[in-house]
C-alpha cells in the first residue's frame, strides 16, 4: 500500500480518497504506540531527516517518534544561523540530504512553497511539517484522525475554526481537508486576522465568535501567536481575549457534546480558558497522540515500504 | 524487580532497602558497559524522554547512553528560548510527552520541585536529573556506588562535602542518601555558602576545611559555580581556592586512603589542584562510568520492564 | 581488517597503503547505502561520540549516519557557550567521554592539533572531523574515493586546489593523500591566501587561475568563508570572484573531461558559477554520498570489529 504522489507537501493536493487511506493506515499504526513494545521493523534501515529550518520541538518530536518506532534511522539536521551565513540555497542544502541517501526528507520552513520547491528538486520523499502561512498537512490529517475516533460523520459536519486564520497554516490545512471530505466549515475572527478572499475556499466567515459558534460540532481554536504580537494585528491580549477566547458560557453556544480542538502549544486563559483545555469536550491530548500515528501511517505510505 | 513508586524525583522519599536495590541492579548493568557489545535489549520498545529546560551536555549524555544501552527509543527534548515565549506551561509541555506515549521522562529544570510537580500531573515516569538547588538523585547514587565499589562500608563511613553547599543539590541529595545508610556526613564551606539549619538534616557544619578534612574517609568537593560568581558569595576566586581549594597538603589531613569525589565539570586549581584530580585518591572518573550504570538500573526499574 | 593505528588523526601519519586500504573498505560499504536495507549490524554495541566544538550541521550530519548504518549508538556532545563557560579544559571532557565507555569520539574543534592532544589522552578512537586550518582527513579520503571511482590513476594526476589554501584543512589534506598517491598536485589563489612554504608539501604554486588551471585532471575549489571576510584578505568578493571564480569560460582550458569538486556548501556565483555546480563535471554530489562510505569505513576499521 502507498500513495501514488511520491510526496505530501499539502492537503489541497489529496483527494478524499487518498485521506481516507491514510487515516485508515494510521489506525493500525495508533496501535503500535499502545503496545508494551511500541516498535515494527517497518521502516528499519530507512533514513529520515528532518530539516527544520524554524524552531519547533514538538513536531520535530513527534516526527522523530513516528520514525523510530517504525526503526528508521532518524537525523535532525537543523541548520543553524551560522549555516544560513555560509551562504547556501535551500535546495542544495537538500540535495546534499538526498546525495546521503535519505529515503524522506521532514521540512519546516518559514516560506510558503518551500516543501513543494523542495519535493520538485530532490528524488527523496519529501513531507511538509509546515511552511509559512500556507499549509501544515500532517496537523490536518490528525485533527481529522481525531474527529473520526469521535465517530463524527465528516459529510456535514459543522466545523468553526477560530482565531489568527490569516497566518495559520493550521487553518489553511484544515480548510482544504475539512470541506473536501464535505464538512461544513467556518472561519471565525477579528477582520486583521482574516485573509482577503477566503470565501473561495468554500467557508463562511464570521466577525462575531457567539454567532460562529452557533450550531457548531468542532470548534477549533488557533493559537495567538503572542511572540508576533509586535505586527499588532490586535490592539491588546486582554482584549483579544475578551472577544475570541473560548470561554465555558461561549462553548453553551456550540452543540451539546461538541468537540473542542487546538493544535498547541496552548496560551491558557488566552484563547482557551484552562477549565476547557481541560474538560471533558477538549480532546487536545488525543491529538498529540494521533499525531504519532498518523505520522508514522505517512512515513511509511510514502517510503514505499508496504509494496 | 521494579521500584515500589512511579517516579525518582529525590533521595528523600527512598528507604535504606530501595537504595541498596538500585546499586545492587546497577551493578549487573556495569558489566554490560564492560562488554564488546554493550547493549541489552531490555527497553526495546519504550521511549525515553530527556526534558532538559537547563542545558547540561554531560547529564543528558549520561542518560541518553543509559537508555541506548538499553534499547530504548531516546528523544532529546530541549524547550528553546522561544519555546518559553510561546507561554506554554511545564505541565502542558509534559503532558504532550506523556500524550505522545513517553514511558519515562528525564527532567532537569531550574526550579526546585519541579520534577515532583511533574510526578503528580502526568502518567508516565519522571526522573529527576536536577531541580534547582533541590535534588539531583541519581548523582547521589552514582556516588553510592563508587563508594560501594571501592569496598567502603556505608555504617559509620566519614564524609566530609565541601564547597558551596547552599546552592548545591548534589550536596542535598548526597546527604540524605549518606544519613540514610548509616554515615557519619559533614559539611564544609565559608558561611554564605552553608544553608540556614542545615544541622536538621543530620549533618556536622565546619567553615575551616582543615578541621572538617580530619579523619575522613571521604571528601567530596562540589564545583564552584563560576559562572554565577556575580552572585557575590565570596570576594574572590583566588580566596575561596586559598581556603577551601583541596591540595596535596589539604588531603594528608584526611584518612589515609581517603578517597576524592568530584561531580564534574572540575575547575582545575579552583576547588581542587590538578595532581588530586588526576591522583589514585580520585574516582571522579570512576563516578562517570558508574553513572551509566547506575542510570540504567533507574529506568530499568521504573520501566517494569523487569517484571 | 583494521588499521594499525588507534585514531585517524591526519592524513598525514597515514601511507599509501593504509590509504588504499580505507577506499577499499569503504567499497563495500557504499554498496550498503545503496541497499532498500541501508544497515549493517558491524558496529552493534559500540559508541560513537560526536564531539563537535564548531557547529557542523553537515559533517556531524554525515559521521552520524555513518554510524547509525553501521547500528552503532551515537551521541551528539555539544558543549554549549555555558559548558565552556563552566571552564572544563578540552581533554577532561574527553575523559569523560572515554569514561562513559566511549569506543570512539569523532572530534570537530577550531584549534589546530586538538585531535592529536585528544587522542593521546584518551584510550578511545578518535577521529579528527577538522581541527582548525591542519586537517579534515576524512574529506580528503572522500575527494580520493570519488576520483579513483571516476577511474581516475592517482600516480600523475594533475590537480589543482584552488582558493583560500592557507585557511583550509580541506586543502591541506588532499595535498598530503595527493601527494603521497604520487598526483601532481598545485595550489592557485591570490598571495594573501597563500601559506608560507606550501611548496614544501611538495606543490608547486599559481597565483593566476588561467595559468593553473592548464592541463588539470582535476578541479578542487574550495569554499570563500565570506563569514570570515571581515579579516579582509580580498577587497571585494566580487573581485575574487572575478580573478578566481570557476566559469565555463575557464573550465575549457582545463583537460577535457576534468572533474570539478567542491567540498560544499558551495557559494554560487562566487568561487563556482551555478552552471558548472550543476553541470556534467561537477562531482560535488558524488562527494557527498562517498563521505557515508568513507566514515562508515573508517569508523568500521579503528574499531576493530574486522579482527
Amino acid at each position: 500500500m502507498s500513495l501514488k504522489q511520491k510526496d505530501l507537501t499539502g492537503i489541497a493536493s489529496l483527494s478524499a480518497e487518498e485521506i481516507m487511506q491514510i487515516l485508515e493506515t494510521a489506525d493500525s499504526f495508533k496501535e503500535v504506540s499502545g503496545r508494551e513494545i511500541k516498535k515494527v521493523p517497518a521502516l528499519r534501515g530507512k533514513t529520515v531527516v528532518n530539516l527544520f529550518f524554524e524552531p519547533s520541538t514538538r513536531t520535530r518530536t513527534s516526527f522523530e517518534l513516528a520514525a523510530k518506532r517504525l526503526s528508521a534511522d532518524v537525523i535532525n539536521f537543523s541548520p543553524s544561523n551560522s549555516s544560513v551565513v555560509k551562504g547556501e540555497t535551500l535546495l542544495d542544502t537538500a540535495r546534499n540530504i538526498e546525495a546521503m541517501q535519505a529515503d524522506i526528507i521532514v521540512l519546516r520552513h518559514s516560506s510558503a512553497g518551500a516543501a513543494e520547491t523542495l519535493a520538485r528538486g530532490v528524488k527523496s520523499s519529501v513531507i511538509n511539517a509546515g511552511d509559512g502561512w500556507h499549509e501544515h498537512p500532517t496537523q490536518a490529517l490528525l485533527d481529522l484522525f481525531t474527529l473520526r475516533e469521535k465517530k463524527l460523520e465528516f459529510r456535514g459536519l459543522r466545523v468553526a475554526i477560530v482565531g489568527d486564520v490569516a497566518h495559520s497554516r493550521v487553518a489553511r490545512s484544515n480548510i482544504y481537508a475539512l470541506t473536501t471530505l464535505g464538512a461544513d466549515v467556518r472561519v471565525v475572527g477579528p477582520p486583521t486576522m482574516m485573509p482577503a478572499c477566503i470565501e473561495r475556499l468554500g467557508v463562511k466567515t464570521f466577525y462575531d465568535l457567539d454567532q460562529g459558534l452557533q450550531d457548531v460540532d468542532v470548534i477549533m481554536m488557533l493559537r495567538l501567536q503572542l511572540e508576533r504580537q509586535g505586527r499588532a494585528l490586535f490592539p491588546t491580549i486582554r482584549e483579544y481575549s475578551r472577544l475570541y477566547g473560548l470561554t465555558t458560557e461561549r462553548l453553551k453556544i456550540a452543540k451539546p457534546g461538541a468537540l473542542v480542538m487546538h493544535p498547541g502549544p496552548i496560551n491558557r486563559g488566552v484563547e482557551i480558558a484552562p477549565e476547557i483545555a481541560d474538560g471533558f469536550s477538549s480532546v487536545i491530548l488525543d491529538q498529540v497522540t494521533n499525531g504519532v500515528a498518523v505520522r508514522m501511517a505517512v512515513l511509511y505510505l510514502l517510503s514505499g515500504a508496504g509494496n
